[in-house]
């Protein structure tokens, strides 16, 4: 397989971060932004034209002189994004501005193994190769729902993926596909999703809450995913909320996780079904012989009391650990997702009523706290950002 | 007065920050770090030297050929810190390494106001001005208990400072002394000196706890103070420890500053020294009229069984916020800084037993939690850090 072209030099790399933002734009604009001088300009883009990144696109309207030429990245770019989560795979294939023109999911709990997981992937990756999507790879992004050791490429002590700890995600799919390959927690690529097609694109700090089977956070600086020094930054879901609460699963009392997220709320359905507090939820159970978030949501919207309150309580708890985490950081939008997330404005609503009471009232005069706009889709595009800012610089 | 000279070019500054952090260095070493070529070098060291920021310092020992001439920054350079914290005034003048050449300090309130506040920093500069120690001043750094919008060099909505809200101290006191001057958070002022001069020199990312009369959190993201959008991270004193605790000064229930903190800390040694829990304070009492902090500790050093229990409790609530906000942020070290820390090991091991008992145990596998080697200075030369990191850029 031909290797992928890397950009030369800083302004190349610019460039191709520019057209993969903001889209084709005529040289004259980009003059504009890069302030290079009209003849360096032309060399960079012409040298990105040869390298295969960049290709011309017709003639811009005129700004009163000759009409510029506009220019774009190359139809022929393609991203891999596999976003795996607990019990589900994500695959997509994105164009060079991050764009899906394929996407596939499957449940697949993670618990296999990262052999049958990551082969998983691959088969659904296959799918979409044979729909003709894929010319070539320039790179792939992979999320995985757990602690990564970004700089090696691999989970490290990951609580919830028996069987994953330091298996060489990158590199085995990096011989498998002959690409680049960047592996990093499910959340941070969610917020890089978030950063490239959400609200966040016009905010440097920001806080993305996943609110799944279990909680996490995504934090953005100026711009960039903050890791942490050994790469757990973001691990919320066992902070405390008392010292009396529920016993969680990490052995301690009191955490979030142990009071809310799929797996809390999954519980206290079947206890509400089971007696009797909720008969919505015991048809449910009834039916399906399981309840989850979804149940509760549908119990919600069909005016349920029992599901309200347990959709309040979630919220006041989240809003609690979040109210601490606001002063502290003080960032400038907090984004909530994840399947729990699909509970609405109810639970958005409880959130932000503690937030906005709780927190330091510096950080919340003008802290937007909103349901993320890219359910779904978040996970991959952000695998494919975090891969396209690897290959679209000049360090490897 | 004359202006303060500023490097040209960002080789300049990389080579004043470097004579300023590492002290005197041959020209043979800086140019090994800084990768100019002898000429280059040369060039810029030699134009430093027209500027009056650095100059020639003997000869090196032989690395095997010719002796390297030795450079260092001027020893005229001067920086001037003023630290006013919510009862005490701390100025300093440091050379250009940041070395403390003379340091006054006395109690003043802080609420007495901007005007009278700012005047009695600049007696006690005229103090030092005095015994010869300024012959020029090249840079004020000014720290302040209460959120500062960095931006604009003042205070905004200070809750412990009336009379500050919206003074323009930095355009004030640049008036007064003809110099850059820069205004920021206390907190951050303190970050600063321990990034300088503590532990956390070799750290990117760690936090600083300031506990005094109140709590707060300096926060270091790969090397610098990050602020939030808004100016007010680190502002932990309101987290929320328990939804039944004591009422805050802040309204809400349960704060950290209404458990813990040198106020709450008063109050409670009262209680004890009322109530027969200790004849130790008791007597204190007696003695003094009032209790605070020293108090507290001057009891602990004398096994006062009260005294103990009061320290531990503390601790258990500080370690309680700060294992949330490990476990969210995963620094690579924690300080704790402030007058309550004179407290010391007591205080120290009740927070390390609940950091490392809650925080994701990732965050904590090779955290240290450490006492500040810097009581009393760390805030002054964090004032003269962040000056100097602004005076050594060549942007203004």
């Amino acid at each position: 397989m031909r290797m992928t072209a890397r950009p030369e030099n800083a302004h190349q790399a610019r460039l191709l971060k520019l057209l993969r933002d903001d889209g084709p734009r005529s040289r004259a604009e980009l003059g504009d932004v890069v302030r290079l001088s009209r003849s360096k300009l032309a060399t960079e883009l012409d040298r990105l034209v040869e390298l295969g990144l960049v290709e011309g696109a017709g003639l811009a309207a005129s700004r009163g002189g000759r009409r510029s030429a506009i220019v774009r990245l190359s139809p022929a770019l393609r991203f891999v994004a596999f976003d795996i989560g607990a019990t589900s795979i994500d695959v997509a294939v994105l164009g060079g501005e991050l764009d899906v023109l394929g996407h596939v999911s499957e449940e697949c709990d993670v618990r296999l193994g990262a052999t049958v997981v990551l082969d998983r992937a691959l088969d659904l990756l296959g799918k979409l190769r044979d729909e003709g999507l894929i010319p070539q790879v320039h790179g792939t992004g992979i999320g995985v729902p757990g602690p990564v050791s970004f700089r090696d490429g691999m989970p490290v002590v990951p609580p919830i993926m028996p069987g994953w700890d330091r298996f060489p995600v990158r590199d085995a799919i990096g011989q498998e596909l002959g690409c680049p390959v960047l592996v990093d927690n499910d959340v941070n690529i969610m917020a890089l999703g978030e950063l490239h097609a959400g609200p966040a694109r016009q905010v440097d700090d920001f806080l993305l809450v996943k609110i799944g089977t279990g909680i996490g956070c995504g934090i953005v600086v100026d711009g960039t995913i903050y890791r942490g020094v050994s790469g757990s930054a973001g691990d919320i879901g066992h902070i405390r909320i008392d010292d009396d609460g529920p016993v969680c699963a990490c052995g301690n009392a009191g955490c979030l996780e142990a009071y809310f997220g799929g797996a809390a709320l999954a519980r206290d359905a079947l206890a509400a079904a089971r007696d009797g507090r909720s008969a919505h939820l015991a048809e449910r159970l009834e039916h399906a012989g399981a309840l989850n978030a979804a149940d509760v949501a549908d119990a919600l919207g069909a005016g349920d009391p029992e599901a309200l309150r347990l959709v309040r309580e979630g919220g006041r708890h989240v809003g609690q650990v979040l109210a601490g985490l606001v002063s502290f950081f003080n960032p400038g939008l907090v984004i909530i997702s994840g399947g729990v997330a699909g509970l609405g404005h109810t639970l958005l609503a409880e959130i932000r009523s503690v937030v906005y009471r709780r927190s330091a009232p510096l950080a919340t005069g003008n802290l937007p706290i909103v349901l993320t706009e890219l359910p779904g889709t978040a996970g991959v595009i952000g695998a494919g950002r975090l891969i396209s800012d690897h290959v679209f610089s000049t360090s490897s």
